[in-house]
């Protein structure tokens, strides 16, 4: 079974219990994430074969990454250590009608210093057939940028899938590269886009809206610019407010658009990683399914990450699976 | 006072808090319960005096789950002591459209040793005015079903009521006997039927549907197979996903039937014990209340018992009769 | 910048986490309340300059309730101290249709030491603009109302604001007074009146509904028996359930009657305080807004109390106002 | 089997985990205690059957109260309510050089009730073999003294061993008795004294040395002064630090004085409660043992009380008596 | 880097937290181990490449022990799953003269289903440089014993080094085999016994003392008997009480006698798993270090183990080091 | 009263609860510290009058930082905010043989944004009586030493009291000046000396060893080359283990030596902020007493430190005062 590659930042996330504020709390749970890797573990956890790549501090906290990240099944062989701290995000989880609210700690993170060397494309590039990247990475540092476009030139070469969620995050990008430009750059070798209106805008300084007119109008013209592209999926969330939302999923493959119908998230305990959860599913489905059941897949899977704690979903396919057929009122697993 | 009398396995639940997995959890909360001393204690907290009758390791577990039903003043003095393990159940909780998962670990458990020879029923049953036994305990081993059978013979001797909630659960039964069988053979000496379509279903081999017209029918039919049963009680529920549910409870008595209207449990907190709570609210509510009443209060109870974590319903008398009385809005108790 | 005063009694409130039951739990979440404390907390937390007086016990306790206080800024030096134990109150959280129960132990506590000669009022409204009564204090003893009673005078004759919330709670009020007398009394010298239909009622002793009209009906005679008084701020609270409830507001300043829509807090996480975040969002409001833009921005910071463990308000002026523009789809402050 | 008899307050123990103090912690474990009541529940651990006397809450606590005596098996039948509060204490546990501190909220509690009226001696006694009494239930309140006299003076009438245990607080003794007067009188009907030169002194105004010699000399001046008293047992702890301590006894029965050597408890879990388990230990012992064994037995049950959180001594005698037979290494019982 | 094989039974580990008796808990903390994979995860920890064979259920409970596992690299490929539920363990943990407790359920475990079937020797042991068998498995069940022999047969067959830890446990041997028969045969096939006189003892049906002389004798006659064997280790514990032992070892390796000095460890963390840190400290220093430099290293890893909660020992090489560096101050690493 | 002034930065601990690893944990306990805020805080807590200067994050975790400081009545007006995130440090607490381990997150904190125009020395300092600084403000960043100098300068103009704790840590100290000649600038303003041997002989560039002999020579020289120092204290820890030390005092007041004897500290909570707490003892113990008295409390503080949990020192002066007095028995304080 050939590997699945995600490559980005790994943080340590700590938050208090329940819904407090850190000012009310003396206790902290904490766990471990990041865009990329949440999509890794969660396609591990459907049972595909992951590879991560990154570069974590040398020291306990970085050990305890690699740990955690090993109790999924993930394979952290290709991840280097650096004498700089690991970043760290705060989360403050919010209810009803007050936010959610996070401060992060990750500018001079360990992950800040990779470095194309660091990494060996060539040998991990062999074993793989997909490689998944994110817009943090390359918004995050130099070395990150360049790392990956040099794994993305040679999976292209290699004829390798290659699936792009371009979040835009306009906090990060300090370093002095333009966000479009370097977006630009990475879309040229990749062949499915995870995203909707607000990343085709940037990315084609465009001002499309959101209706599906649109959003095909919009994933058209992105083709246009981006041949390579032959797949747009696009999540969408109605929040009622902060506990209480509802998700569904577009897509338009070129040949036809098709949307799913709402799931009804009435009670939510994470909302993290619940984006990662969408792609991971697609990128499971889409060697399994074909495209309007890989993005149901998918969307069901993003709906079941609302209720586990933490970054990471644990859905498996049968878990997934069960939703699709209709079983979501919760009876028991006896 | 009389005693009422519960007979079944007691189990330890182990569930990580919250919402967690085990697999991201290192904490474990830990409740006794068991359907039929779930309804013993939930009879005991409206005042009626209970005792119950069991076989509990002879380990610290064992003396643990006895402190555990002493707290709620359920005499012990009948439980018998054996070196087999107590049995377990680990429980995940879900939410939303995530179903909670449940593993049992009870196939050779102490309560696998119990016998006839160990059950004092003849003294027992002369402080005793009701018995209330369940389909599980006859499924888990052929001392249970006749130790159980011992009982039933001679409380219909003596006249004293027996509610039967003959709960099918076939991935019990594994010790040769034919459950259809053994439950009918029970039924005969039962005169309260707590159940619903499926159980009349299994014990007739029928397949009535759910309406209210097949429920009556199916009632009917089921009294005429067992003349000895009275009263056939048979709690609904609807769920929207595994943290939204409502409840509604309708009647057959040989005479009428009725239903009552849905209590909305818009966010659940537990849902294990519920059936259980209904059995006890019935079972109370009929030594005091009406047919229909005792339906009502034990549909209240079995809402209430929504709102508390582990298997056994807290409520008291007066909480559930504020609740009939119209009191849902949940103001202070001060 | 001036201060404004809080006076009442602080309390250490006591209970299980999450839903639990005392005779479930083995560990209490403990935090300091009184309504009084928590509307001056809740103005420090807007931004204000607060100073609360009190009396509190001479122990660790003690020290422990002024830290939790210095903690956010109010000014704990006209803090006396006694040698009776500070009072604490026992809180059950209840869900859906289980409501709440609170148990009381405050009868002998600290603050009924509290004597006129132990508040050096002179010094404290020489530097402060506003000053807040609730119903409680006067209720608790007799130094309490004769305490409170002094500051008002003083308040008066300096022309300083005097806000009262006279909620009437039956089960205190032992030192002999009347409850209406007392409130009367006191509501000589106040100013702003924030509280409903029950409250006029039990001072005018008349019967009003809780319709609009009988409210500005309401309103207008209680200000002609309190010509002092200039406007009437009431808050409307609709329980769905203990676990969801709306909230609204309406106000009559003699001139016009407005009304807010309502908010709808679907997933409440503590209701304890809510009042009280009401009271501190007119105080502070009344500052710098008009008198509905005031009532709105204490209805929403009412609702967002309703998101937060403990009696305290933890929202900015900033949170309150992103949700008075519309934002309360709960969207990540990141 | 006949019962032992305890009379006294139980109180609520709230305290931070671990070393915490209440300025640092957010949470509290909660227990119930009182020197009667962990008399009597070790007791019952040893496998006595045991009924406790007293006044408790009528709320919530007093039913949890009531609810965790019931757990070992304790009878709570005798056990009267009261609408004033439970009383409660706070204790931070010091560690090394550091103290542990206690602030008490009990002088109007529920057990300030109490009234002779209230308990229903005759009844009680007549299946009682034993009393036991200490001198804080005389310290607390006037119906306490006058109570728990009548039980005495009836106790002696019918025969019925009495141990006091007559520790003399001065801050307690508020309601205007004088202690020594007090404790003498109840000494009158007292056959087994436990405590040191302390309280001798305290009860005959002089003053004796800690030496062997004046033990003996002091023990029988007392004897003297009450000749209803047949042995006198004294525990004596020297302190390292609050962390380790060392544990003997002593003991004069008239005829022959005899000491134990040391229990070096080299790692404080929890000391409150130890005397207790030191009273409990006799009364147990002297029912089956020679008073050299009983004391022995006393001593280790004082020692492992010191290894178990709370108030109460959880030790068997199968658990106790191994440590007599020199297992004290600590080896697993698997 | 060939591989280390673990083989036998992984139990869940439940225990109240500190030192609470399970009556006084609501929470427990949980973890795996077992004597053998404890072995394989501490050479993990030593930087070895491990792989452990076991059978575990087929459930989350059995998902949850094999990510624990992989947690620490340790390879789970030839773990095989059972419909049966994975063994428990519960534990109270003792302090000073109160012992730890332990309760097993493991009697029908999923390790029970165990056969020589289902482990692929002739693969595994291709890549295998050593296996490490302990008393524990052979006792559990026949399917154990058989499995083992197999695997030893084949190792003995390629000249693998068999490290054996014939720990006698006579609560277990329930199948129907002879414990000194089955050891014995198990004992024709290692070269390395890790035990001591007690061991011995039951092996060689003998009753050798503990003194030096004795241990050398006692080996001598091992040797004879069993001439594979090339060295025995014995790792001395002597206990003040529960909470302060002290370590020290011998050996004999046919040549010499050895022993270490004592390593005092005044505040016991955790003391399961201590002996098989000593075993894997063996296995990993017989594969650097001389026969003395690896006792030394074992008995250093024994010590540091004892202050590590859990089963497992998670000192590493240079933190082993670092002790028999004499650095045993515990200055920090910073 | 006039001020005492600390400088230095904020950091945020964060470790497991107890003895566990980071691999082992998902909650952490986390507090605020850092040495100068410690000591401030620890003054506090003696009464005295407390400001602090720091920089810390413009976000909630900053705001967390200063309420913490408010809680214990220093004054935070001076603290100034900044974009980047609070310094974070991860701890591992050893036992025994094993070592705590501690990994910083701390080069691009908040703190590193220090610069001399952010603090109005002028105004501060006019308020102030001492003002104390560390090696480690000067070692963080070039702003840190520049607006320490700037204070000092200052300090010495007014004739206000210096202390200068300048542990030496080499980890730090990244930005390009000399140790040696920072750390000397900086002692020609200081009058008193808290450090030993180590310290002195990095400034002094001197290797004199550790007896009382070397301590007098080394700190007349100290002395000579900085005649503006008046008193050199020293603190001497001997560590039996990690979890078992002694304390104990020297000093050199220019005319006599002084030591005290050991404090015993058997069984250590926390040792993190011990050598502040004896700062803090210092400098409030030379604002009353003589030198040796003043060393004594300092001591005795000091040692007290090592039995609370957290960075910081939570004795009072009675506390303290009561081990001088020879209470170190750890008897109740009821």
């Amino acid at each position: 079974m050939k590997q699945i590659i995600t490559f980005g930042e790994i943080l340590m996330r700590l938050s208090p219990e329940g819904n407090k504020k850190f000012m009310q709390a003396n206790l902290l749970e904490f766990y471990f994430g990041g865009t990329e890797i949440n999509v890794g573990i969660s396609i591990a956890n459907f049972g595909g074969k992951v590879k991560h790549i990154s570069c974590v501090s040398n020291d306990f906290i970085g050990d305890t990454a690699i740990s955690y990240i090993q109790k999924f099944g993930v394979s952290t062989s290709a991840i280097v250590r650096s004498n700089k701290p690991l970043g760290v995000y705060f989360l403050e989880v919010g209810a009803v009608m007050r936010p959610s609210s996070i401060s992060y700690n990750r500018s001079h993170s360990s992950f800040s210093d990779i470095q194309p060397n660091m990494v060996d494309w060539e040998n991990i590039l062999k074993k793989a057939k997909w490689i998944h990247w994110t817009g943090i990475t390359p918004a995050l540092c130099k070395g990150g940028y360049e790392t990956l476009k040099q794994g993305l030139i040679l999976a292209k070469k290699q004829g390798i899938a290659v699936s792009a969620d371009p979040t835009y995050r306009s906090g990060l990008w300090k370093y002095g590269e333009n966000p479009k430009d370097v977006l630009s750059d990475l879309l040229n070798y990749s062949t499915i886009f995870i995203g909707g209106i607000n990343e085709i805008n940037e990315v084609l300084e465009t001002s499309y809206g959101y209706s599906n007119e649109d959003f095909i109008e919009a994933s058209k013209k992105l083709m246009e610019r981006f041949p390579n592209i032959e797949k747009v999926f696009d999540k969408i969330r109605t929040s009622i407010n902060s506990s209480w939302h509802k998700i569904r999923a577009r897509m338009w493959n070129g040949k036809e658009f098709r949307e799913t119908s709402d799931f009804d998230i009435t009670h939510i305990i994470d909302r993290i990683g619940t984006g990662d959860a969408f792609a991971a599913g697609l990128i499971y489905g889409l060697q399994q399914f074909d495209d309007y059941k890989s993005m149901e897949f998918a969307s069901a899977a993003c709906a079941l990450k609302h209720t586990y704690e933490g970054d990471v979903n644990y859905a498996t396919v049968d878990e997934v699976t069960a939703i699709l057929d209709g079983n979501i009122s919760g009876r028991f697993n006896r």
